[in-house]
C-alpha cells in the first residue's frame, strides 16, 4: 500500500532521489563501484561535494556573497556547540522558542554569558514573541526559524547590526527569505534537504576569527573552510542524497515554486484544523508553521476511532510530540499535496461518523 | 568489469551488504518506506541501533564487561577530541605512530598536558616504538593500533594500570585480540564496519566522570550513554550498513575466522613484495599491517607501465599515500583473496616484462 508519510524528520524525500541513491549503492556513476566503497578523495566523490556546497548557495541566493557552504556531522545539536566555541566571546542574545532553542542556550553557557532575549516558554512554546531587543554589547543574535515539535515559524525576524545565527533544521529551502540577512545558517538535512547524518553550515566568512579562545580542529569552522568539508572523511552517502534531493529542488523552480506548493499544503490542512468541530490547532494563528501542523481533538475520546482510520489509509507519522500531544501533520517538501488531502478527508469522515 | 577494490577507506564492504543496503532505500523491512524516511525513533530503526551496538560488543567479546557500544558522528578526529574531552585532567600519554596519532596529540594538548612516551617520526612512521614507559601521573595512554598511511601496526600492547585507549578505525574487527585490556576503543566505520558517517566508540564506564570539567552534552560519552548513541538523530543508515556488515561479520565465523582471512592476504603480497627484485615493502618487518600493505618500486621508472597494467586489470585504490609514494594495497575484511591473487600476478607479469 502507498504510504503517506508525515514523519517530523528523518522524512519523506523525492521518490525519484530514493530511485536514484538506491541504484548508487550497487554501482555508483557506472563506475562499477558502490558509492559506499569509493574514496571521499575520488574525482566523482569530490564532483559530488561540491555540486551539493553549490547549489546550497544557488538555491539560497548566496553565490558569491561571501558565503561558504559546509557539510559537516553531528546535526543541528553539534552547532548549539559549534556556533558558541566560534562566536561567543562574552555574551550572546538567544530567542527561545521551544525544546531546540533551549537546547542551543545550553551549551552557549558552557562559554559565555547568554543573555534569552525573550521566551514563549509561558505558554509551552505556542508562539513567536516579537517585541524584544538584542543588547547592544552581543556578539550575536540567535534563533531557531522552525518549531518541529510545537509547529511556529518565524515569519519575520530581527533587524539587527549584530550577526544573524538561525538555525533553520526544519524549513530551510522551504521558503523564500532575504538569507543575505543572515550570517550563519545551519540545518540538520533530515527535514528538507536528505537523510540524517550531514548537516549543511552556510556561514559568512567574515564573522570569523574573532573569538579569542583556541578552538579544536573539528570544532573550527575555518578548518572546514580551508578543507571544503574534507578535513577528514565526510558523512559520503548521506552528502550525495542531499545533493540528489537539491538537484530535485533546483529542477522543481527552487525554492520559490516548492514555497507555492507548501502554501498550498498548509492552507489546506489549517482551513480544515479551524473549520472542523472536532479539531482545534495548538500553535497561535499568526505563528503556524508551513512545514509543521499541530493540532489536538477537543474531545480525546475519539483518539482510538481516528487512531485506527488514519493508521487503516496508510498515513504513517502524524502521531503529536509528547510534549503537545494530539497530532503533527509534518509537510515537507516532498509532501505529495494528495497526502494531506487524504488526511483532511480522514478529519472530515472522523466528523460524519461521530 | 568487475572491480578489484583495494581503496584505504571508505572501501570495500561484503557484496551482499550492499545488495541488502540498495533494497532498503526502495523499501525498508516491507514497510513500504525507505529506510532513508523513517523516523529513528521508530521500533524499526530503535531495533537497528540495538542490534548494531549488541553485535560490536559480541563480536569483541565485551558483553557483560562493563562496556558500552555507541554509535556517534565525527570520526576518528571528533575521537581525538571525545578523549581529550572526557578523560584528560592533567596529563596524558600518547604514542606518535604516525599522521592520526599526530593529530589525535594535537587536539588532546588544548585539554593538558600531553606526553608523547615515543614516536617513530624519526623513520617517516616506518616501525612501531616498542620500548617506552608510561608516565605513572598520566590519567590515560593513547595508541592508534593500524596506520593506514604507513601499512604499520601494534602487535603487541603495552601492559598497563592507566585506563587504555586506542583507535582502531583501520583494523578493528579484522583479528582477535583481548579487547578487554582496553578501557576506550573508537573507530571510524568506513573500513571493516561500513559506510563513511558513523564511529563506533567503544568505552568502559568506570573510566568516565573523572575529570572536572564541564563537558559540553554532544562531547560527553555519559550523554550518548545515558540516550543509547540517540541523544539526538544518529546516522541513521550509516549505522544500518554497519549492522549489516556485522551480521555478515558474524555469520562469516567472526573475527576469529576473518583474522584467517586477512592473514592469507598478508602473506600472499608481502611473500611477493619480498621475493619480486622490482618491489620493496616500506614498513619495518615485524611491524607490518595485515590491512595495508605499502611498497614501492625500486626503479621508479617502471610505474607507467605498472599503473597501466593494473588500471587495466580493473584495480582501484592502490596508489600510495603522498607521505609514502608507490603503492598500498589495503586489505580490509570484504576484500577476497583473488584479489590480491590478481596484484601478485601483475606484479609477476611486471618482472617478466621488464
Amino acid at each position: 500500500m502507498k504510504k503517506h508519510n508525515f514523519s517530523a524528520g528523518p522524512c519523506i524525500l523525492p521518490q525519484e532521489v530514493f530511485q536514484e541513491a538506491s541504484q548508487a549503492i550497487l554501482d555508483f556513476n557506472n563506475s562499477g563501484l558502490s558509492i559506499l566503497e569509493i574514496s571521499h578523495r575520488s574525482a566523482d566523490f569530490v564532483s559530488v561535494m561540491e555540486e551539493a556546497q553549490s547549489l546550497a548557495l544557488e538555491l539560497l541566493g548566496l553565490k558569491d556573497k561571501g558565503y561558504k557552504a559546509l557539510f559537516l556531522q553531528g546535526g543541528a545539536s553539534m552547532q548549539f556547540l559549534m556556533v558558541a566555541y566560534n562566536l561567543l566571546e562574552k555574551k550572546a542574545a538567544y530567542l527561545n522558542t521551544g525544546t531546540w532553542s533551549s537546547k542551543a542556550i545550553k551549551e552557549a553557557k558552557l562559554f559565555g554569558e547568554v543573555e534569552e532575549v525573550a521566551s514563549s516558554k509561558d505558554k509551552n512554546f505556542n508562539y513567536i514573541p516579537k517585541s524584544y531587543s538584542i543588547p547592544s554589547d552581543a556578539d550575536y543574535f540567535h534563533c531557531t526559524s522552525n518549531n518541529t515539535i510545537f509547529g511556529t515559524q518565524m515569519k519575520e525576524f530581527p533587524a539587527t547590526d549584530k550577526p544573524l545565527v538561525c538555525d533553520m533544521s526544519s524549513d530551510i529551502f522551504s521558503r523564500e527569505l532575504d538569507f543575505s540577512k543572515f550570517d550563519l545558517i545551519y540545518a540538520g538535512a533530515q527535514k528538507n534537504m536528505g537523510p540524517a547524518g550531514t548537516t549543511l553550515v552556510v556561514v559568512k566568512e567574515d564573522i570569523l576569527g574573532k573569538v579569542s579562545r583556541e578552538i579544536p580542529s573539528m570544532m573550527d569552522y575555518a578548518t572546514h573552510i580551508a578543507k571544503e568539508s574534507m578535513f577528514n572523511t565526510p558523512a559520503v552517502y548521506a552528502v550525495y542524497v542531499s545533493m540528489l534531493t537539491l538537484r530535485w529542488l533546483k529542477a522543481q523552480g527552487g525554492i520559490k515554486a516548492i514555497e507555492a506548493e507548501n502554501n498550498k499544503k498548509a492552507e489546506l490542512i489549517y482551513a480544515e484544523i479551524d473549520r472542523n468541530p472536532l479539531f482545534k490547532g495548538f500553535a497561535a494563528k499568526e505563528d503556524r508553521s508551513l512545514m509543521n501542523a499541530t493540532f489536538n481533538l477537543v474531545d480525546e475520546s475519539h483518539k482510538e476511532t481516528f487512531d485506527k482510520m488514519w493508521k487503516a489509509a496508510g498515513v504513517n507519522g502524524i502521531n503529536g510530540h509528547r510534549s503537545v500531544g494530539g497530532y503533527r501533520a509534518s509537510m515537507y517538501n516532498a509532501l505529495p499535496l494528495e497526502s494531506v488531502q487524504l488526511v483532511v478527508d480522514l478529519m472530515r469522515d472522523l466528523e460524519k461518523n461521530v
